[in-house]
């Protein structure tokens, strides 16, 4: 940690604080675009310095194209009493995103085929959507639904579809080199706690973490609006991704279910490698599979990023999924603290995961005379010395310390340590670093390398 | 299925076709040379315009010389009665397959060295053969044998071993492209029902089949003595071995026992694959080995095809293997249905089992635009929109839709029709398909696409 | 087996021999350099011809220097009445080795940091060293330890720390070829008997073996201290390395334990497989680990040899290890014997174990007319034609006899066999032996040979 990273927290966010920052972003209606994003992300951006950027509808983006932008003021049904039968203020899942505006009376048996409800579940509202075809419906609760009398009714959306932007936020935090790690969560749901308001809390609060201290890699966190919000990202970056390492799609992180770890396409990158020892007896490995969240752009064919996905329960895995029952009361403080920890022990093993040259790769050099080594022979050596022969013998710059530790059996952070005495004694040279930022060059030296990096640097106050 | 190929049957042969026509096939006493082997091909090429090739004793065949044509007019031991103990004329196993011309007579202690009988089986004659060594003998049941009294026998072999010619059949149907699939199935044993009737039998059969329909692949059947005649094929053809894309064993497909295939060489091989997904459940899979039938030469370290083999019970596995035992009433109608039924599957997935290339490789292209995804959003996608994903993801060229069908655990056929959807709407393209035939254009063109196939095209007319 | 080698005698020694030898060479005080080393050499010497080396104290060694030359008269404790209450004239082990001179009369307790026992072992002496840190110190018995009374002791120690040399032996047989196999066994220990008067014996006995007979590897012999004595030879032998095509690290041969193979750092060299093999059945194969003996030099990242390690019971698993009950009583003749043999079953296989190209390899090659295969058809082959069909079919010049030994379930030897029949039928060839040494040609050539094997040839007297 150097100074400057000293001078800023880098205290997790407890259970708690994720929570109540997540119950700020429940009621805020989300969408791919409109005014529920921007809301969303200018109390993300309260804490950190989010980059937001605006990208006009219409604009191309691979096989798709930025649609018209939706904002929703109100929207209901009503019956012959002019009573709100079903209604958006309630709950903005009532209404079906991106439903177009509406004023008309119908008969019950005509308006019935846009009413949806879950049969299975009575008293939950589905969540339903309609982007890429112009359309309108309304959600509600089965038990609501059979309370429906024959006649007519009045359906009322105040909805406006017009030339617009899709937003979305970013925010890099430069590390040592320009190498970067890639951490996405989507911010597209309505009111859906733990999916995705758990995403935002642990992903804002992850970024906190990762301000307070200069580390080996860039992180670039990107909250965007599932699918075309991360197609539109990779269309602007496209150039950018040859220097991500590792990504990692966040989301469904506050419920109480255990942690899941979802493979990349290839399910042999470091990032699977290092997903699967932290979670190692604290959560499932699941195999890849093209259906999810935005990991199914990261890993399209034409990209292939290494990017794995941590979700808890994954999506579609619980009954609460996609329903109003995804409420505040469905993740918990623990689960949210939990999920955070998680991602931070991942980025602990992703930075101390190096590979290295053995500088001294004829024999074994001699340990006891740089004080690394016992000097009395004879008996045999302790475990942290049998780190240091394991790394030593190991490090031609193709094996990790994490392919180390599981070829030894021993624990990955004790040959971390071995490591970092042997790279002192300067028997270890780290391998294929990339070139570093450089550093503690004020003024022009030090702007350039930000604006290598892609992105902007950032410097937190404490919050 | 063009036009022309509507014209002529696609209807495969019941079992009790296959019996009947294996029943024709049946007495004839075949060899590796000679008039049996001449009359069952032109059986054959009663139902299919086989080409017969006629290749000339003496011939060099790598390690190998054609041998002398080898015919039999009759032959027998009788007693001292006159009475015919052992006779050709009964059951053609009873002679040693190429005996040479004998007019002896000889006492019984004597003979004794040149009678082969089954002491295990005392009423199952043996076959046996000489090909390359000049000599004679008979087979016969043990209890007979046991019966000879001592005395003086005389033997009768009426044969002949003169300069004549090897023979064996060939057919090419033409497919799209050049790239070849080879059927081998060998036609050298005499009365023997399972080896090699059946093969013959099945064989003919899928040929007929074959050539009811323009496929991608051109399919080659050879019908060919063993080992001498695969290496005489080998010979003449070696410079279009580099064609064949999948090459199989036909044999012993009569018998009750569970079809089995037999991995190439390398195991590896996409034939090995197709084959074991073909059998799942309803087969077992063995291991290559460099001992049997025609695999033996394929799959020789000179030309290593992806030859694999596809019997019922394996030679050597069945105690009715080369006795007369193996007869009419040890194959079964349904056991050659099956055996027929099993060789079209694995040709319908080696014709589906394409690699391609995602058009629209970066991100997801948009299916809901193209119908072919459901509008309405929230819920998740149907099994059908699964395998588009999945292929879409899969397919950069790599993967074939068999090995997408092992990844994803979906139904191979789901994922031949989500291909098909997906190259209909323009996002996928087969890859490395080889050159096509032209096609359509009549006269000169077309001739000479039929020579570039290396045979004859066949069109059958209805049988 | 040529005319010359003959000549010798190839008689493995018996258990019994090579456990005299080892208590011959059991009293000595070995270290890492000095008399004891050499005078274990002479013994060595005088029943194969090695050549003994002497490298200069202070001779760099990669990153090691060779350290003073380590001599020693005598040592003792002595109490108030001036009795030796710890002796090394009992037992050398009760010096700790490469002490310092010492002459000095000092109290219990200061002296007690000095002293080093094995509570849970109260009857051991404990071994122990301190080659690279100037010190001194006694190890004793725990009993005798406890039974010291409080008051002042007189700690005489004549030794001598002066520059000199370090020792050790080699011995070159050459062979056929100047590939290398290396032997390697370590003579830096004193009075324990199993660690390493048991591989010294066994190593010696192996080199008479191994001159009886001339084979296709030249093989070289390493009696050698352990880490800076195989560092030291690592260093003048660098650019022979290549040669190396198998190496063997020889030690703690005569316990009772089971025969136990540590797999090279590779794991996957031919030697891990031939030992493997070789010890199906009757031992253990353990995988590779950076601590042991001189393997961790060989097996080091800058030279990565394919070294594997032969012992019984491991270093550090059984209770005797390193201390003064790893004496005469715990190795055993039985254990002795069975190690030699497997070393000699180890490098029969490595002789035997070839890879061949098939001459003939379009289709079989015809056996019968070569008296390979049976006349007579019809019936399956004998296994030893089964094992001529493996080996060419496998003999594309990749697999060795072993490789096909796994793939076919066929013996080992019955392959070899197969082999040699073949290859006296020209039908097949070695692939990639190595260019011969010129053989039977008198004076200059076969003194250049000789120099191109990088050592002396030997050829044994009858011992």
């Amino acid at each position: 940690m150097d100074v400057k990273a000293a001078r800023v927290s880098s205290a997790a966010a407890t259970g708690d604080q994720l929570h109540q920052f997540a119950s700020r972003l429940y009621p805020i209606c989300r969408s791919i675009t409109g005014e529920g994003v921007r809301r969303s992300l200018a109390l993300i951006r309260a804490r950190i310095p989010l980059v937001v950027h605006e990208v006009p509808s219409g604009t191309r983006v691979f096989d798709w194209q930025i649609p018209l932008e939706w904002n929703i003021e109100d929207a209901a049904v009503l019956d012959g009493d002019g009573r709100r039968v079903v209604d958006f203020q309630a709950h903005n899942l009532h209404l079906v995103s991106y439903s177009e505006p509406v004023q008309r009376t119908l008969p019950l048996d005509e308006l019935s085929a846009r009413l949806h409800a879950l049969p299975e579940h009575p008293d939950w509202i589905p969540y339903r959507t309609s982007y890429y075809r112009r359309d309108w419906g309304f959600c509600m609760r089965a038990r609501e639904r059979l309370a429906l009398r024959p006649g007519r009714y009045r359906v009322e959306v105040k909805s406006s579809l017009a030339p617009g932007a899709l937003t979305y936020g970013e925010l890099v935090v430069a590390g040592r080199t320009r190498e970067e790690v890639l951490l996405f969560t989507h911010v597209c749901h309505p009111s859906l706690a733990n999916d995705n308001t758990s995403g935002m809390a642990v992903a804002t609060a992850l970024a906190e973490w990762l301000a307070g201290e200069r580390r080996r890699f860039t992180y670039r966190l990107v909250f965007a609006p599932g699918t075309i919000g991360s197609l539109t990202w990779l269309k602007r970056n496209e150039h950018g991704l040859k220097r991500v390492r590792h990504a990692l799609v966040l989301g469904l992180l506050g419920d109480p279910g255990a942690l899941t770890y979802k493979r990349s396409r290839r399910e042999t990158h470091e990032i699977d490698a290092i997903a699967t020892h932290v979670l190692a007896g604290a959560g499932q490995i699941v195999p890849f599979s093209p259906y999810g969240y935005d990991e199914r752009q990261l890993c399209s064919p034409g990209f292939d990023l290494p990017a794995g996905r941590l979700t808890r329960s994954v999506n579609g895995g619980y009954p609460q999924y996609h329903t109003s029952a995804d409420d505040l009361s469905f993740i918990t403080p623990a689960a949210l603290e939990g999920s955070l920890a998680a991602c931070q022990r991942i980025i602990e093993v992703i930075e101390s995961n190096q590979r290295f040259h053995n500088r001294s790769p004829r024999g074994e050099p001699q340990l006891g005379t740089r004080g690394l080594y016992g000097a009395l022979g004879g008996s045999g050596p302790a475990e942290h010395e049998h780190a240091m022969l394991w790394v030593l013998n190991q490090s031609d710059g193709t094996h990790s310390l994490l392919d180390i530790a599981q070829r030894s059996g021993l624990p990955f952070p004790l040959l971390v340590e071995a490591a970092r005495r042997l790279e002192e004694a300067q028997l270890l040279a780290p391998t294929g670093e990339p070139a570093r930022i450089a550093s503690g060059a004020p003024g022009a030296k030090r702007a350039a390398a930000r604006r290598r990096a892609g992105g902007r640097t950032v410097r937190l106050n404490k919050s």
